[in-house]
């Protein structure tokens, strides 16, 4: 079938089967056509309209090795360093294009580290788990599939183990192993662009004990299947979507995050990837969110564009663009941006090959790009918002703008420079509201792939300073000689890294 | 009259003559009842309220000489240090109970500047504005007014002064000069809380130059003078307020700022505190500036206790309260608030008598605190939100929470320990949502009484460099002696300083 | 006798039974002499001579009601806020005479806090301790003596308590106790200004549980007490002290941190004024290191005054004084000077009346004070460095300025603007380098007076978590109503304040 | 020739014609035996050991195509994004043996941005500079020199031109043409690693107009040319070099910065490769600090690995290697580093190929790092003072600890673990304390390869505000359509990029 069409995506999934999806109390008849959900849609339509962009192919297309074919990006499997290169520019240019998450890369990390840690599962085990996998995913790329990917369970109590919690649900397990499947129960939080998704990837959340096996599970299944149940988050300002103006809700992009609840769900052996090898649920977690924390560089800086241009057009209407403090504080923005990019660039360029022949980022760059974006976003919204001025939080309605008795009396105050409108005004520092202050790049940006602390945890097991010590050491000739390089401590994944 | 009870000031507002005010572009009818503006009403009336509370009235009541009685603190002139400490001891005890900007200190700071002021005009020029000043303060204080202050003109192009504007209107200005008072046109910004006051007192935002003298001027009118359109603004997540359930807009409490347009509006002689006397606007906005800015380390630093409060609340719920990383966290955000309550506090103490007998904050610990205030609120939003976890963005509406269907399954997946029902959980996200993310605690402390640049300005004016520099070279040996204590260059309001 | 002229102290500690004193692995003969300790020597001076000196006098001398009579505010106990906060400013002022840490304070904040703390053991114990401690002040007062305080042992294995050691004396203890008093062993590291000072006031260093009994004690001795070993320590730049010309050490200012061993040191029971009383160790470090925190805002913000002028004076020898990007920078170091400033002055004027008559210090702010002062030296040094330039770390020699064939090649080459003599930019490099770079602004200013992790667990202590809970529920609906104000938990001399 | 080794290189600068020299006041005899200058003599010759070293030949050896053979990289022309990502790798490696600046990467820079630079010029000019340079650059290879680069002059007054100085030698210029060459006069400041290289590469250091051509000049000389005077700079603690013990001055390695004085030198005509030719004057500025910029996310990256070793082995030395917030505090030492050194890596896999052949890192990554590098190192400094302890600022000399009456006290109190003797906590500290107070980490991160104001002017300008602004208004709706990709303003040099 091949690369899909924006509006075929768009057909697909009004017309699949009704899934059971909630917002703000209500069940939603058609995803495509709900106001809180539109923006989603969009910005999966964007992605596959890249496809067919000229000026984007060459970031939105790649030739697959698996179905002999070029396939969207989003669904492509890296071969190499310059893919993994490409997924951040490719995120960094869609998020200008989409004024929001893009939502799809969750789904995209899900299957590379599925692709690698099958692999790794099989040679441990001699299960067949990859071929399996190898199967989902020419049937996804043949059928140019929406993919999203879950992993956050609800936890319950945080610090007890899935098999300790007081609710044995608090976390996504198999309650029955039929001939022909399994069924599931749980549920999964804060999931990125569901809904508009026609397949979702399950994958575990942390690492997992021998006891915890019910819970060390993975597989994929259709949105619309039976006993799934779609609940979709608020966000800051989200009922601006239901107004009738457009401005007041600018970009009109927003992102969407939901809870699935997996109420006895039935999963045929085929879509199960991970059955019970409770030890490999970590190097899945760590090798998903090392793809995922990459991510972040790209689109975050992406958003930050935005961001700058917002704030560097409201200094020009106000004729304080060429001010030395504002130019500082303009810079310091594009500095932080830049900072946040350099890392994930830096990540694509030290990945390695793994054993299953997909390339994984360098994990050290990717920790390190996602903290950066744990921090600098709320330092970029704050120096945006030092621009902008307190307009920001006090700006008249788009309703009374159009009032006709207050509309040339905000014409003649709200305008700063006569050559700038007072609406393009309006229209600036609601984009700018919408977006600094917006769920995506301050919430999203500390918790999306997991917390700080999460990435501080990481960064302090992969950084060595057992070898650090002994430089010091030789420095301070307590030791005579420095020693050989020495590795990084052995992890369960670093015997099948390639190259 | 003396001091009113919450309801008597109610009944006050809801009867005036109704003054022409607009809220998502439609004319309200009664600001008591409109869901919009409700919440300001309820952080004015908690303000009477307090003069009635035995817990706050040691705070909430002071001692007024101009009309032998107690009067509501709001209204009151300091007269003492400790009524400087009182002032900021008194907003953060109320942030607590309202849960928002108390709204009311603008009019406060107002009539300090005022009292001082007119004091220092009449002085240099032999007028006798500060007798008249004294009269309106008496009907003030007699009758338990609600002020609001009014400073910050739209200001059209930032590079121009008023007279050169190309909109002769940007600031607001004298249209016309008659036998029984003025004629004023032009139109006030981000103006807090205005439109429960009763009376508004306008000041200039600037320096002025004596070409802009038909823009020095100051006055009091009130709400309902005709000719006053007020447009009130929009702030992130309003709409919430006009939903059913109460929980998705909690706290409940919201401030407002709107913009005041001047559609010519006459002002009585006995209502004009400042006439054109161009060399006095400079002197009113920096002390008027430094006693708002001296409010902001109590206000926020109450906002921040709630932050704090509803952080450390989800961290027991969640049953990590007591690990190290989230412990760490919160006795930053424990740090980062008092030390904004600090450099207040600071202010207070080192506060002088000036000319007209009124008590002045010191302006260099005043202007640190505000600049704390424009960066400390985003640090401990974002450890807030560090601690809260990803569901600040993506928790279900309170709607789903009460759908029949989706309730019991939310109750079992929403809730962390077993010892907290899920709605706290929801509940207390909500709280830390709109408080964290509010345009209250993070545009406003950052461009509320002066964006960064403006403390940076007085700061930089305050700190006496050559003196810091003798001391250098004193050290350096280039010079032989320290040189005596010497003074900070004098300002048009030094030789006023009495103490 | 009362108050000592400067050239008295200097001859009465040249004078004294020689102290075990070295420097460099040598024995000094005497400290007013030796290169490495004049500076100390001449910074105690200082503070002896501000009590003559007109402009300081009214800072730097106090009436004693002990001995009914001024002394030298050093050895003043606190009789209201007002003297709390004149300490404030004394230390600011003194830093710029003498252009490092004063070194006398750690004794003044001794025995303000043995004040108290004797004065609790007595009330709980039926002890004399207090009335002990008196008779020692009042010899202090009357001879104007100069105090070193020692608090911190060298602590051997820092997860262990002094009991648990490997080695017992890793923290001071008893070893003997005599009729006639103790025999003491042990060793205090990083005291400050002791060999210059008269006698040692030794105090515990951490809290004390029964079986750490033999631990708990505080005591005096002078200095030249038999069995007493002083190592003086290393500082950076230290041995320019011994280069003949004044430039490259200046501002020829530098404090002295030693290790003194007390090897068998025999203590009179009158000199002694806690032992075994482990109890009360606590309340004696917490009461003693929160007057020292609130040295710091004082002291340190000298420091920065020191380091804006000599910024300021080579941005104007270089001619950039006012461009933008500079005076940027010089504000903000005024900023964070000033921050910290005023959180000591505002820990002045919160403190309170104890139950001995002392007035102690609000411990919150003296610790947020401290706090700010473990990071903002840090910044504070960087903006200086890079308005400074690379010179700043490359500049020639004094001997190659002197050089005859190299001084009229550096005089052209070295000087910026021909208003300023290039020895004057050599001079205020050297001064910047020494100051910005020492120990004193950097290391000092982290660990002295308690390293950054105890003032977080103080802050973590006093702040009442309970009650932001409390109003966070409140404000969620979850509990009806706000409670009363809720006074923080109970601490051993939370009992023993008066007011 | 080929490849040296560090014996021969140290023979050679040995033997040559004696440079004037001058350190402390006194000229220099032997390089090679001065204890000021020895350790950049060991950290010259593990550059040269490097090529030797089975364990790093492979970074430190690269291919030339210019004289067909293996040269040592730090005389390389880059071929490759590998080449640049290698130069990165071998700095951090080679610090961990050097334990300081390996001074070296100064020269190497200048001649990657004179093979562009002169390859440019000749392009526009119909000049040869660029088969001139070529010649030079053989003879380097095939010797294996020893290079240094000169940019920075003493500018006298920074806000004036050259050709507008007081000083008409404030930069240096041509004072004379030959048929044979030309002489020049002025002054280099802040030159690294001067006296132990045997050639000087000279570059300008700003922007020039035509006024100014005087000044537009490269060049290289061997530095014991007649004329040429070296005044070696001071540095923090550098006279420790002189004691005799090893320890206070640990680890032994210092870099040096000098004053060159060009008093009349003259350069023949084959080794001049910029003269008057203004307009490029910038371009090369601004290759050669990105070259150089690119350098300090690896350097630094290396120095900060061992102030993490050190602070590590001190943490263990006190048994608290463990404790929570020492372990955070380790693990954000390691972010910060990463983060540098990642954007340099971004750098390297960005670059692009010149006009010459040349590989150019990118310029906004590698202005990213630098940036970097002026702020994270005074954060890692701060950090690891934390974990050392006021032990830092306090610490015994090595005399005391090595007097025999005090060595049994400090080896007794001086240990914290039992583990460790007293005296590799004493080689730490010194360690710690010499690397991270030093010139080198500190104000050299700060200024090296130009102030961080130069990194800021020059990410303003790389960065496409417009096209910001355009996605801005295209997400706002004021504009219809996402404008195509817009290609950064055009700079002299883009026209230069090939690939």
């Amino acid at each position: 079938m091949g690369l899909r069409k924006p509006e075929e995506y768009i057909q697909a999934i009004r017309h699949r089967k009704k899934a059971e999806i909630y917002v703000l109390g209500e069940q939603v008849e058609d995803v495509t056509k709900h106001p809180f959900l539109k923006p989603t849609v969009r910005a999966y339509a964007v992605t596959y309209e890249a496809a067919w962009d000229p000026a984007l192919r060459k970031l939105a297309v790649a030739y697959s090795p698996y179905i002999n074919e070029e396939v969207n990006r989003f669904n492509h499997i890296h071969q190499s360093r310059e893919d993994l290169e490409a997924k951040v520019k490719l995120l960094r240019a869609l998020s200008h294009k989409v004024g929001a998450c893009v939502q799809r890369c969750v789904g995209w990390d899900a299957i590379n580290a599925l692709h690698i840690v099958t692999h790794m599962i099989d040679k441990k085990k001699g299960s067949d788990y990859h071929k399996r996998f190898i199967e989902f995913l020419k049937y996804v790329q043949k059928n140019d599939i929406a993919l999203a990917g879950a992993m956050t369970d609800v936890k319950g109590v945080r610090s007890l183990r899935p098999h300790q919690q007081p609710n044995p649900d608090a976390y996504v397990r198999v309650v029955e192993v039929r001939d022909d499947g399994i069924v599931v129960r749980g549920a999964k939080m804060s999931i990125t662009g569901v809904v508009t998704s026609e397949e979702i990837i399950v994958m575990p959340t942390r690492a997992m004990t021998e006891k915890d096996e019910a819970y060390a599970i993975s597989f994929a299944v259709p949105l619309d299947t039976e006993g799934i149940k779609i609940i979709v988050g608020r966000q800051v300002n989200d009922c601006r979507r239901f107004e009738e103006n457009e401005i007041d809700s600018l970009p009109g992009a927003f992102n969407h995050e939901a809870m699935i609840i997996f109420d006895d769900v039935f999963v045929p052996w085929e879509r199960v990837f991970m059955f019970k090898e409770w030890e490999f649920a970590y190097p899945l977690v760590e090798i998903f969110s090392s793809y995922h924390r990459h991510a972040y560089g790209g689109c975050k800086s992406g958003l930050a564009d935005i961001i700058i241009g917002a704030a560097y057009n409201l200094a020009k209407q106000m004729g304080i663009a060429d001010k030395h403090h504002i130019r500082e504080k303009l810079v310091e923005m594009v500095f932080l941006t830049e900072a946040m990019y350099a890392a994930s660039i830096a990540a694509s360029w030290r990945g390695r090959k793994m054993g299953s022949g997909c390339y994984w980022v360098d994990p050290m760059f990717s920790n390190v790009a996602k903290q950066l974006v744990t921090r600098f976003p709320y330092e970029i919204a704050r120096l945006s918002h030092d621009i902008a001025g307190g307009v920001l939080g006090t700006a008249p309605s788009a309703k009374d703008f159009m009032h006709p008795k207050l509309k040339p009396l905000l014409e003649k105050y709200f305008q700063c420079l006569p050559d700038y409108p007072a609406e393009h005004r309006l229209r600036m520092v609601r984009l700018l509201e919408n977006i600094s202050l917006g769920v995506m790049f301050l919430i999203e940006s500390l918790h999306g792939a997991g917390s700080p602390a999460a990435q501080r945890i990481m960064m302090g097991r992969l950084y060595d300073f057992e070898k650090a010590e002994k430089i010091a050491k030789y420095l301070a000739r307590i030791e005579k000689e420095l020693p050989e390089e020495i590795r990084g401590k052995p992890e369960p994944w670093r015997s099948d890294i390639e190259e």
